[in-house]
């Protein structure tokens, strides 16, 4: 039986876009089974089920675009050390330690901080995705998970790559699984991680399936001068040149493009990922959204992963994206807080290939999360999406729902259960550590 | 008769300074009367109340040092509008409006966002002073408190300026008042908003009274260059010349500062006040802080007021001061956590005057926060302190502690009446905007 919950006595974040967000005071949301049925000022019939949301503002649930979820189990480590030391003395050590259960546990810990601070779907790139894929059919949390491709072989082809076989039959087993909730996308980790040939024919192996693609991009100014010197083309050209760019690709980080990289995406409908406290923390610097953006692309928001950041809280990180580019470029108007709820909302979905979310509007799915405005620093409510992008903390979300199934409410979650994680994730750790 | 308090089985973040936080492991610290008395594994004898901090990490309370505390009530207002017509449109009309009760009611407020959030003390620049002596008075939070002197005649002399002799009638009837906890700063607003003559006098009165001065410092290049053109000289230079860094200054923002000019502050003991959301969101840009650290300055932080950042959330400002230097300098190194935790407590002491406190040792003042380490977003704690810099949330914060008095746990406030804050702030706003 589908269900018919109709939100009452709140503000409604509706509409989408730039000059588009209307704010319905004292309003009111339907949703029947999975979809948004109703948003208005008149009270609709025929709802059996009344929530009053009284202090509440109802916004479109909040995309993390791109983050590595199980790094929670590596949260904070090796902070302020240098990007090569951080990488191959703090990171990679314990990465190589990881069993299924610890990513499990660390995936897990990661859906409950997203779910707590109004994440609804996210775009994570992993080792081990199985996991992901069993704890998003009983966590019920919407992913686009990949697991990328590193290949250090030059003569390693498709055919003999367990990593390319492994994400085919990822792909063919589990896209679209979980009633489309959980989707499958390909990944090429980096230009400094792939050879040519290996990239070449798993785009074309991609393509053919009609997948998404899920890469980094120019994260670091070495990196992308180290590749211009390799291949004499930056890595947007290089990825160009070997048909990666035939698929809708989400490009984390974008750092240090440049202008013919940028006019090379907007041409071929690639989808840039702002990381900020990522970028900032591990030095790489600022990426030129407000470039891309004015250039035609579409720009979305990532946390990265918890060891650089250190936390998946998009509400801080439309905060940071919000104020950053404002100081960059000295001029208070660069950012307008809509922009930025952009960026968290409707853009990553066009770039999860989730045209059905982003955006509070009849017909799409009720992907729904409840601010409270009702803490001191919300006070007063003078305007609601500054409030919501200047103001507001992660604690805010009193309740986040995907496809009209209320996934946590009031510090519970209701589909995974806190303290089994907890002790799963101390567990981890301790092997993990020697603690 | 003097309380004794035993807070056992938490971490207590004891020590100061970038190499000497100590954190202290299944610890126990006591409090007699006002004061730090014990902080060991050992467990103390002779006191007749213990709190079980399970879960909890002590902390020195946060030390805001620069704000405008009862622009609560104008929060986000004008979001987004460049800087002269925020001001002249958004910011000034509104404050030409407010009350007494208007001034004691946004003070209210953002008395309960800061001690939610963490922090025990807080420097204030604003009207209607006497205000904030009162709601300190029954609050029991610290405060530096002062009124700006802004002078547009040239003619008018100390004797003769009533925001002159109001500060002096301040100063002499409230400063170390409630036992030190409030205390009366000397208040320059800026050097674009004063003449010489009065600036002079008023600095001799200060100096005279053994005061502390706070005022606005080079916070934008437009203001620095135009005091270039109207004086041929710097405005720390001008400040120097007019005798005013004779006082201890505290000196707000440092964005334009140049080399010169930090040499004279650090020559001067005048300490600089870091306020990198308001300084981002206004589009003023980034202050050289690290240079400032490097070069021998006390360089203290900041919320600035809430129309401008938009929140008083001193845990978000710390986690933002620890990003955005390693973006600008490209160095992951370049801001270690313990100095932002530094800048966010004992450098703001030093830079209040207040040697007694910034940190928890024996024979300090017991101004403590609890914050909670049980949330999704900061498991596994691997680290103390990347955890409270990079992780934690302002609602982690379970308890604040000032002069030994418990003013603020779990959600309740132990000295304001929340219910007749929210009451009066509503007031206040539908007559302000006419709502």
């Amino acid at each position: 039986m589908r269900q018919k919950l109709l939100f009452k006595n709140c503000t409604i974040l509706a509409g989408a876009g730039e000059t588009e967000y209307a704010p319905v005071e004292n309003g009111y949301l339907g949703v029947e089974g999975d979809t948004i049925a109703y948003i208005g000022r008149e009270k609709p019939e025929g709802y059996e089920t009344e929530k009053d949301m009284r202090g509440a503002l109802l916004c479109p649930g909040l995309i993390n675009a791109h983050t590595h979820a199980a790094m929670t189990l590596l949260r904070g480590l090796g902070s302020g050390l240098p990007l090569d030391r951080w990488l191959h003395e703090a990171i990679f050590p314990v990465e190589d330690r990881l069993t299924d259960e610890d990513i499990y546990a660390g995936n897990a810990l990661a859906q409950m901080e997203m779910l707590s601070s109004g994440t609804t779907s996210y775009s994570d790139m992993y080792d081990k995705p199985m996991t992901a894929v069993e704890l998003c059919a009983q966590s019920g949390m919407k992913i686009n998970l990949c697991r990328p491709i590193l290949s250090f072989d030059p003569s390693e082809r498709a055919k003999d790559s367990w990593r390319v076989q492994g994400t085919l039959a990822l792909f063919d087993g589990y896209h679209m699984a979980q009633n489309g909730r959980v989707r499958v996308d390909f990944s090429i980790h980096a230009e400094y991680t792939n050879h040519e040939s290996l990239v070449r024919e798993y785009a074309e192996l991609g393509a053919e399936r009609g997948a998404r693609m899920h890469l980094h991009l120019s994260e670091t100014y070495k990196e992308h001068e180290e590749c211009k010197a390799r291949h004499n083309k930056t890595p947007a050209q290089w990825f160009y040149d070997l048909g990666v760019f035939e698929l809708p690709t989400a490009a984390a980080h974008c750092v240090a493009v440049e202008d013919a990289d940028i006019k090379l995406m907007k041409a071929c409908n690639v989808s840039a990922i702002h990381n900020p406290s990522s970028n900032m923390k591990l030095g790489s610097g600022f990426a030129p959204i407000l470039k891309m953006h004015e250039m035609g692309v579409n720009v979305a928001l990532g946390t990265d992963g918890t060891a650089s950041n250190d936390n998946l809280n998009m509400i801080e990180e439309m905060h940071l994206a919000a104020l950053i580019h404002n100081g960059i470029l000295r001029d208070p108007t660069a950012m307008p807080p809509a922009r930025v709820l952009d960026m968290a909302t409707r853009n990553g979905a066009r770039l999860q290939g989730r045209a059905d979310t982003g955006v509070l509007a009849v017909g799409k799915k009720a992907d729904i999360i409840a601010v409270s405005t009702q803490a001191p620093h919300m006070r007063p409510l003078l305007s609601q999406l500054p409030a919501l992008v200047y103001s507001a903390q992660g604690s805010d979300v009193m309740m986040t729902m995907v496809d009209g199934s209320i996934l946590y409410e009031n510090g519970e979650f209701k589909t995974i259960d806190a303290e089994r994680v907890y002790h799963d994730v101390a567990a981890s750790v301790k092997r993990l550590y020697n603690l």
